[in-house]
């Protein structure tokens, strides 16, 4: 059983920030996220797109302003549950709370922060028959760790940016890439469409257009998979692979969060302006999963929600404390390794 | 007079981050601060301190963050009103205000913002029988414009970071700078106390201590000081000079806005959450200058503040009209000037 402080849901950039305020307060925390990494959106879906309205940032790529946030938030050693998805919450009796993953793992914690963004992050799956027998089982929907593909046979299918640079990154790793989408036309960036036409014209990616995937094939796991090619006549292709890719999209879905018993408004947790906190004393929601009169969706409003809600969860952690605000660039910033940053301090000195 | 649709009152991080919230709602913004350049505490106070809570920077200097939001807010022009205290407000019919400033300058507007932060900052001046007299025709007390003492006899008091700094600068600029401090010990940065040391010992700085100034005189204008040192003996030095720059700090002055007719608490103005409007329509209060329940005073707060009162202001000044969000990866920057930021587009592209 994991257990923390404050156990943030979602770990994108506002339940990033969240760790590092409440490390000020010297809270711990620990983030779970159905994405195979941190930065939720920024990361997964637009990491190279610049971002014009952080403030401070005339311009930053949503995929930089994730490694700030993770280099900021290092000395407060987050703990992190990636690639699961938390399923169900249970209240004890001593007040604190139980949260389960999909996969079974169990974290424990006295507050738990909602900060999942527009949900959690679900594939959009083709129709097969057998799909269900084939996941994790040869069949994935996004990429979790690119060194399984090593030196196996892998057929990605999908028009977009992800179908497009997975090609791109797993024609170094995979043995044989085969991109299969049923146009003929790529939707993405201009360089990686580029990208994997040269790569094609080298070989090194096994293009099939337009085509869809029509089957899967194997005794325990993935063999093969039948493609259909459909130009002027339909040609059926039976291809050996190792793994099947299916890249068409996240789709985000409150998902199992919307049965916790928490007030929900427009598919959003309604939360109270003070601290954020939900209808349910010591769950918070924190970022674009939350509502309220006014509200905006932007990460520059998530950060200042975060900042708010810690502040909760120390009066309701340590009900006898009074906690006294001291500025970063007064006080410095002393982590849960060891480490330290503050100010230069000023020297008293006389001049002769 | 000058027009504009959000007038700013404070030129600080929050101020400034508002000109650009309210330029992508396509709301013209003008700023009046007392201080002689924007950033507030950030330029003033501590510029070359890192600052290590704002989103996104593990560590910023408070000066980079102020240009940082000036070079955000660029495209969207603000106009600014320095070195000049808002005094005065009036309501006209049309529901508009006015603000006069303490030389006189008058702006009006459909829409106050107050981003004063702990108030406007006035000088600590010394117990001089005929101060008065010498303000602004020879005694300031804080540096609005260097070049004025150019190839200029000029004697600095004080025993801080400003006095060690600006007799540094000055020792380019100025034909003679004396500076004066009642100790020997001087309280800065490391570094400016060395470099203060080095000038005086190349004879760039003349030194007085531990000493004070005990009168001024001149005719129309400041002709020369009497600086009394005080060691055994006492010694009256008669020491002619052009300018007297008198930096024993500044400190924040709620000042003439607390005689606006806005709800007070603990020297702060009363908002609602909502939309960080005070008790008088069309007059908003962001930053730290603001109090509501859970209020901290923290510039990412006066970030989120600022933005929740732009869309209020902007259905202040067009009721019939609904905005709708663009996020700005997604619609980008138009600024008043004509320029345009944007992300790359995604291409619709056949691999053949």
């Amino acid at each position: 059983m994991i257990q923390t402080d404050i156990l943030i849901i979602g770990a994108g950039p506002t339940g990033l920030f969240a760790v590092f305020e409440a490390g000020l307060l010297q809270l711990k925390c620990h983030l779970i996220d159905a994405l195979p990494q941190p930065g939720g959106q920024c990361a997964e879906i637009y990491p190279k797109k610049p971002i014009y309205d952080i403030p401070g940032f005339p311009e930053v790529l949503a995929g930089d302003l994730v490694d700030n946030l993770m280099k900021q938030i290092e000395p407060f050693q987050p703990g992190f549950t990636l690639g699961e998805r938390a399923d169900t919450i249970e209240k004890l009796e001593d007040g604190s709370f139980i949260v389960t993953t999909n996969k079974g793992t169990q974290h424990k914690a006295p507050i738990v922060a909602i900060a999942g963004g527009l949900g959690s992050f679900e594939p959009r799956k083709p129709l097969l028959e057998n799909l269900k027998k084939y996941e994790d089982n040869g069949v994935s929907y996004m990429v979790k760790d690119p060194e399984v593909y090593r030196d196996k046979k892998v057929v990605i299918a999908g028009g977009g940016d992800s179908a497009l640079d997975w090609s791109i990154f797993l024609a170094d790793v995979a043995s044989e890439v085969t991109l299969v989408h049923r146009r003929n036309e790529f939707r993405g960036a201009l360089d990686s469409v580029e990208k994997v036409q040269q790569l094609k014209n080298k070989g090194k990616i096994n293009l099939i257009t337009p085509a869809e995937i029509e089957g899967l094939n194997g005794e325990d796991k993935l063999e093969s998979v039948l493609i259909r090619k459909k130009t002027t006549a339909i040609e059926d292709i039976t291809l050996e692979v190792d793994h099947f890719i299916a890249l068409f999209g996240l789709s985000p879905k409150l998902g199992p969060i919307g049965d916790w018993g928490l007030e929900i408004e427009k598919n959003a947790i309604k939360v109270d302006t003070f601290d954020y906190q939900t209808n349910v004393p010591g769950i918070y929601a924190i970022g674009d999963i939350n509502t309220y009169n006014g509200k905006l969706k932007l990460i520059l409003c998530g950060f200042h929600e975060a900042t708010l809600m810690c502040q909760s969860a120390y009066q309701r952690i340590f009900p006898d404390k009074k906690y006294v605000m001291k500025y970063t660039t007064v006080g410095g910033v002393t982590g849960f390794d060891g480490s330290k940053k503050e100010a230069p301090k000023a020297v008293v000195k006389a001049i002769d």
